[in-house]
């Protein structure tokens, strides 16, 4: 395109950033926000400005949060000699969403990922440690995915707590709720039949 | 989630309306850019908020511009006898970019679906008649979509135009490059024998 559309191609490329985006998704959502939807540019505007300038980490569990510690490790209701540790935020929303744990939370945000040059260090392992070792919490569940890269943190992470004289234990496998047999892989099914209870 | 996390939750709202971005993928994007892209955070809010304050539509052809006129329309170098109708900045651009084409163009920014209540008015049918109508412009080609609304849009722009004494063309119909006819879907195949040259 030319010299007079240099904000619009600028917004194209910027819309490149996010995750999951080429040229093509990014075009057609600079197209909608300008020809569609203009409040909601500006509104999206404000809200990347505001979410850049005030989110950080939580001192205790990294989670995202606008104060120093977040109000779930604040909460006097939850128990704290548990700790739950996920690999993102969105993982811990989904483990509250079950309404099935009380405890507290690490978020590794990331996962080991050795290709991908991720390390104990960039996962917080030595702040998860000494998060583990505050003398207070009794058990840590390792609720890391059921990925290759999730298996490996677990395990990594496992072994570092375990040799503190740590309770750690992992979230069980099995069938999903609500599967036919007939359709679940079949690691699946082997894991269910050594773990059946 | 808690009222320490009032700005994300506020961006992920506002990622949302973006075209095809649900919830899941609105949390994957604000989570990548606060945990790994602040910089590209800071970036497309400052590229939203500048598109949305300076692209405006350009006053002969209505595709996106920051000046009166684009450029393309004042380019000397594109022949004025001819007018391309096409529906969207995207497929302008992809007419460019065959470089088998140096006139110039008409961008309705939209189709008509009356279905979706985008009427004639909708698509500025009004400006392109007499747009088409300022003496210079001899063929008016229709390259809008080989789609129901497409087609429909085309007929009708064909038949207010002709009705003003316009020469009318559409963009030829057939086998795409490339394409082995075994897979070629069977109307288009019935189009190609009938357009056969």
């Amino acid at each position: 395109m030319a010299a007079d559309t240099h904000s619009l191609d600028s917004l194209v490329q910027a819309l490149r950033r996010l995750p999951g985006v080429g040229v093509k998704s990014a075009q057609r959502m600079a197209f909608h926000l300008l020809q569609h939807d203009r409040d909601g540019a500006e509104l999206l505007s404000r809200a990347l400005h505001d979410a850049a300038a005030t989110v950080r980490h939580c001192a205790r569990c990294h989670t995202f949060t606008e104060a120093e510690v977040c109000a779930t490790c604040l909460d006097p209701r939850r128990d704290p000699t548990r700790l739950c540790v996920v690999e993102t935020p969105a993982d811990q929303s989904a483990v509250e969403r079950t309404a099935a744990y009380d405890g507290l939370y690490f978020v590794l945000m990331g996962r080991l990922s050795p290709l991908d040059g991720v390390g104990p260090k960039d996962i917080g392992v030595h702040s998860l440690l000494e998060r583990a070792g505050d003398g207070t919490v009794q058990e840590v569940i390792l609720a890391t995915s059921f990925t290759a890269e999730g298996e490996t943190t677990a395990h990594v992470l496992g072994e570092a707590l375990r040799a503190r004289g740590l309770h750690v234990t992992r979230l069980a496998r099995g069938v999903p709720a609500g599967s036919e047999l007939e359709y679940v892989d079949l690691g699946t099914i082997a894991h269910a039949l050594v773990d059946r209870r």
